[in-house]
């Protein structure tokens, strides 16, 4: 493509650490006809790896996607593993939810302001609660029922549609079920859960009950990736507010809302700018 | 004492609720030439107690001590346990520090700010660092070092320095020594500690290495009372910052020193000012 | 009323301050079988003017209306003002929009999620955007365009709206028009509005740009009740938030956007709740 | 220098943003025996102007110094102002203090704690107050009197020992007199100056007594370059604090102090470090 705007490129990459590395990048994005609009990278200096998000605007001939290609292979020969996005191309998501709706509004309403650069192109719940909010909002609403029993079955369905729909990217809006490892191994693509804690605290079910429980005086909620392992799966973004002897548990959980939806759809922002690497179980943000 | 600026008493109490409570106390403080400056209360709806803060300037003929006791009475007689204390009383607070200096200065500082209304009486270090500076600052200084083997005279040293200074308030300004359940019996006062980790994640040594590991996105502090049960009393005041990527095992340490001295002052001015009751391994902080 | 569930009755007086101005009220209220839930009070030292708010469940068998009056009798005989809230008896709202939607779906989506106990009667716009959504919402839309000749008219129209209603609240949802003096007298109850920036910085239009320009490192948000000084009204809640030079002025305004809607809702919650009081172009919230 | 640990080089660049620039200035210190540790870039879009901050390892045979005076050319060379500092030099700052010392303790502690790479080299002050706490810190104290008639003769005296003490950077630590533009243009040098108010609001004097009349809910406190404009030089760093109507004015002061000691120590850290740019009054910060 080399429409009157070019496209932008965005590429991840990370890998082991060595002199000369930041000049090879710049250098192949200058020789390919690339101008650089913003670099930013990092150096884990016990592990000595080196993680890089660079984005530039394509100014020559080639299609975005055929320059996305080419640097793909070039990040492979100098030793880095990459991730290459193109920025006139939506990611397809779809959004995971039960009967709570806050952040199922709140992601979807931000999509609709422009926040987010992707398509939402399904919903899927085990409820049939957003059924008509999603009529409204104009996005596919799938009720698949899930029960112990049914749950092979039932995560069978959803990965048929997320495959029939090429989605990217799952956002747990509140989905108050447990995905299996089985089904995280064959979608093979980012999961992100919103917890109601400051994790590692308060790990499971009931997490505000939990910090009432304690006292603690800051609550907290956390956006992480999914791994088989429950709550357990690299951290992308936190956030916290404080509280008093004077908040109840259902006042926890109003507060909690607010700090839901602004951590989760922060995660989902950077997670569709592509500024997020996960290493070791833990992320890398370039914000 | 009845000098020319009146005194004032700030009561704490709580005890199960009933209808009444709150015009039974007003009435006895105004029948007792008392004038209310400031009143807070709480009821804890499930467990149906009722929590009061109540701070009058006595305005009689009667000295504050004489009335502090007589509302001592009167809260009993109405059901109530209290604490009162009266204005012009200074407490008088012992330090234990061991190498980490940055509470310490902190604390003495805010003192000689004026933000403290109590005596910083003395200071008892494991280690001789801080011997020279609290010269300088004109507090008497102990060294009292602490073994395994010699933990149990050296408990029993520093509790015949606190009872020999009439010691009111501990504070642990980062004492890196667990005080035993015996010396927190026979002391049988308020231990403040600064933990630093938002409790309940990260119990225990190293927290903010731990906290590094997990790839949390954010650090805590947490000032907390001592009980017998490591890094589990009451919660009184939680303090957070954001951290990233970037940020170092080092520079989480480097954040947390700020973290730390905010939170652990703040936690012991709200004691000062006679803010705080406990019930349950919870806070109720009148602030 | 004496249903099974008693009234509650939320009471907010002002006056100058005397010794024995709680005794009394606690004491009526203990009197005319009220049981306290909450009381909070705060003396301005200076100005020497008692405040207070007062909440208590109506044990009696009168109703609590009748309550209500003869409390806001009994407060003159004791020489305060009062506002006494009846918990049964909803308020009614009125919402004014203009293009912008963020604070408007989240005013409408907090309130259908229980946050907000009122009645959201009837949404006014100057412009047309909003109506299919409010159709969807179920709320009563009135567009009433507003240009410089247009303006007394279209006011005179919204104060009909408002008083057929028994609208008791108008909030400014990003409203892009300014209310003269002479509506504001009229409609003689609270208007509370969102400024875009912390004030008193950046009165007045375009304070995301103003704030870019200088080149400040948090924006902020404030909600005040409008009178008939621009931006100039009490201050009932500011938000903020940190930028750097990374944010351009539209990353500025998508911040603020969350911002807006956090203090603005924070603000309607709490004048929901009756705990502001207004004196000298400040407000007392009681929190 | 090329002892067994390498120095650090860091470059502050800026310039007319041109396609290529970013990989000349990494093939550029590729080619001279650099690692890049850290790089951060930052384009004005409107503008069109281009920001970076590298930091490299030095890891050829040539010194530091020689390598940071050749950076320098080439910067030139490739259209680019430039600043270049070596790691293993630390430069001298001067501290200006009158009465109150919160901000001068905590930046000494700080500095001694190992936080900041610099030497105090020496405190000027029109008061005597800190003259004994200085000698404790063993910091040269001078006294410098400034009434109106004596200011162009004391800020003689100041300019003669900060050229005499080859300073490189002053610390206005709520130091209370305004320094001409004569002493700015002679100094030549960067000043920072601690505000204790959430600029523009409040500027001048008694800000925190401005802030109190207006009734707002949130404090600031703000750190910025001096210029001869008082109070408008470009903004390095606001930090903020919520107020409620229980603060009074000496509340406000005391919890701004915690403000102005966080909001000047980490613009006074962020210079140190080199991570500030300035360009049209607004920064840059490389954080």
């Amino acid at each position: 493509m080399n429409s009157d705007t070019p496209s932008t490129l965005v590429a991840l990459l990370y890998g082991p650490d060595y002199k000369g590395i930041v000049a090879k990048v710049s250098g192949w994005i200058f020789e390919n006809s690339g101008n650089i609009i913003h670099a930013d990278q990092h150096r884990d200096q016990e592990e000595g790896i080196f993680f890089q998000r660079v984005e530039w605007s394509n100014e020559g001939s080639l299609s975005a996607e055929s320059v996305a290609q080419s640097f793909h292979e070039f990040s492979e020969s100098v030793g880095m593993k990459s991730i290459v996005a193109v920025s006139h191309r939506k990611p397809k998501i779809a959004l995971f939810v039960s009967k709570f709706d806050h952040c199922y509004h709140d992601l979807i309403l931000r999509w609709k302001a422009g926040e987010f650069d992707c398509d939402i192109s399904l919903i899927i719940s085990n409820h049939e609660d957003l059924n008509a909010s999603s009529d409204h909002y104009g996005i596919p609403f799938h009720h698949i029922p899930v029960t112990k029993e049914t749950k092979a079955e039932a995560e069978a369905q959803q990965l048929t549609l997320l495959r029939d729909n090429a989605i990217e990217l799952v956002v747990l809006a509140r989905y108050m079920q447990v995905l299996s490892a089985d089904f995280l191994a064959k979608f093979a693509k980012p999961v992100i859960n919103i917890h109601h804690s400051f994790l590692p605290a308060f790990v499971g079910a009931r997490p505000y009950h939990q910090a009432f429980r304690k006292g603690v005086k800051i609550i907290g909620a956390t956006a992480h990736y999914v791994t088989a392992d429950l709550d357990q799966g690299p951290i992308i973004h936190q956030g916290v507010a404080n509280v008093t002897h004077r908040h109840s548990i259902d006042a926890f959980i109003q507060k909690g809302r607010d700090l839901e939806k602004m951590t989760l759809s922060q995660a989902v922002r950077w997670q569709l700018e592509n500024r997020i690497l996960v290493y070791e179980n833990k992320t890398v943000v370039f914000d």
